[in-house]
């Protein structure tokens, strides 16, 4: 590209997340940002899209090279509102996160992080998802910024296969140092959910939803496993769901 | 099974949707049923779960051979609600549907109605999403019926490979008789979004997300051209978003 890269970036924490603070003055470095995020955290939307009601945008910051709004849709409402309202052109890069929390294994499934790459790979952008396996409100991101800058850089050079994008998962911060990037497939590991009882003021049930992970995945390549060896975990990741091994032989 | 099948529903339509209380009625003479759903639509959900705030669920039906719920819900909460919190046991099949509209190609990232079914494959419980492609409150299902049936009976018989569920999608009703069931892959087919920029009365912008389907796909074997044949369309489907054929090749 002739000119600076047109990067869009959203997540799913919230604007003020202190991972998306950090992904915006990165992507900075590489090229011209547009940001677009929530007021507040849309956590565990998955793909959703608001089609019942109409969408809003605030406008926050508006310098060169730097634009940045606010909307009350969800992470893939912002992609789609980037690429169809708010760009002149395809931006060449969609990035979101950097998410509070992991989204390797089945996490992928509830993640507005990744809808939000996937929405950029659906259309053929070049797109990253990037999740750190840490929870609450301040974690540790001292150890993944130069894997950031290596992972987009190289991303912006060679590009990626049309409809790709990675999921890309650091683990939380220890001690050691990272290892090293490894491209992983996400494991086959799933949640189980458990549901806290309690009785409100008014003498009504009512559940709050929490559970257990469990990685039963014994195979030696996937995300979790790259993770539990100190290891940022890359997934190329693409929207077909088609299990392309029953093709031949499901008859009805 | 010795005893009955015990068969778990939802849907994204709300639970006076015609497409479920005709789900509802099918199911019941092949099992015992439990249904669960939501007072309005949660169309385009997604996979979004419900985290930030509590579930609240109120039964409205309880005879022998058949319990409903209304939740807050949106269907993979459900699903969820339906395995760990209400069921004695796990149910032998999940079935969602049958929704208005297409889940065909892209949309099924969109779809809570299959969202629902994937929270049935992801614990290795046979599942079945249902759609029909014509939107609208009361669409005509008259040509659907004995494909459920046939296919549901089938899956019962046979179960699923664990992690698998099924993508079934129904032509619009035409004058033409259904030519039958194709297996077929999901199709490489996007929406394209415009937004609809309105004021309101207060002098403030808003926006309506709409968009146009394009399906540029023209392998024969897709969803969508099964569909545009008047066959009813079964894509095998996972939750493993891994785009296999990059894991040994890319590095960085």
């Amino acid at each position: 590209m002739a000119n600076k890269p047109l990067i869009l970036i959203t997540n799913d924490d919230g604007y003020e997340a202190d991972g998306y603070r950090l992904l915006i003055d990165l992507m900075k470095t590489l090229g011209d940002v547009v940001a677009i995020s929530t007021l507040e955290s849309t956590s565990a939307m998955g793909h959703a899209v608001t089609m019942n009601q109409p969408l809003r945008l605030k406008t926050i910051s508006e310098v060169p090279g730097f634009t940045e709004y606010i909307s009350n849709g969800t992470p893939a409402d912002n992609i789609k509102l980037g690429k169809h309202l708010l760009l002149d052109r395809m931006p060449d890069l969609v990035v979101s996160g950097i998410n509070h929390g992991s989204n390797a294994a089945i996490n992928i499934i509830y993640s507005g992080t990744m809808a939000a790459a996937l929405e950029g790979a659906m259309d053929g952008i070049p797109a990253i998802g990037f999740s750190l396996a840490e929870y609450g409100q301040h974690p540790d991101f001292s150890h993944v910024s130069e894997f950031v800058l290596k992972i987009t850089e190289k991303v912006l050079k060679d590009a990626l296969p049309k409809g790709i994008a990675l999921n890309v998962n650091f683990p939380k911060k220890s001690a050691d140092p990272v290892k090293g990037i490894k491209t992983a497939r996400q494991a086959k590991a799933v949640w189980k959910e458990t549901y806290e009882e309690r009785i409100d003021p008014f003498g009504r049930k009512y559940y709050w939803m929490s559970g257990v992970f469990l990685d039963g995945d014994q195979r030696v390549d996937t995300d979790e496993k790259a993770l539990a060896e100190n290891y940022v975990a890359v997934v190329p990741v693409q929207c077909d769901f088609t299990a392309r091994e029953l093709l031949d032989t499901l008859t009805f």
